[in-house]
């Protein structure tokens, strides 16, 4: 079951004018999502915070690469 | 009002370990998301198309830089 429910990323297609590919893309989101928290929650931690806060957050994205998409 | 709920992202970061700064990942996630919807829906439109399927996600995925973080 994904993290990410389909509803919002559904929603997001229909704002960018389109009609399908809402697991493909909930799917896509989610993992880069998730790569991005863990990379963040090590910034906090070796910050020796147990906090994540926006800056984390900041060095994560600037370090992950976007997810490869990966047909089922 | 961001499009992407927030309660879900924060379901994320807890997933990776984290706690905070989920308003930041979430407004990553939604322009990320945003820019591969507008991206795939592009590629659906060049293929006569007005449904955008997987196939559209992966070519958008392949050319869609990972957003920039911006503070606030």
């Amino acid at each position: 079951m994904p993290i990410l429910p389909v509803a919002p990323v559904s929603r997001l297609i229909r704002e960018a004018g389109a009609e399908g590919a809402r697991d493909a893309l909930a799917e896509v989101l989610e993992s880069y999502g998730l790569e991005i928290a863990r990379e963040a929650a090590g910034w906090a931690h070796h910050a020796k915070r147990k906090t994540v806060k926006s800056e984390d957050i900041r060095e994560a994205v600037k370090r992950v690469k976007p997810p490869a998409f990966t047909e089922r």
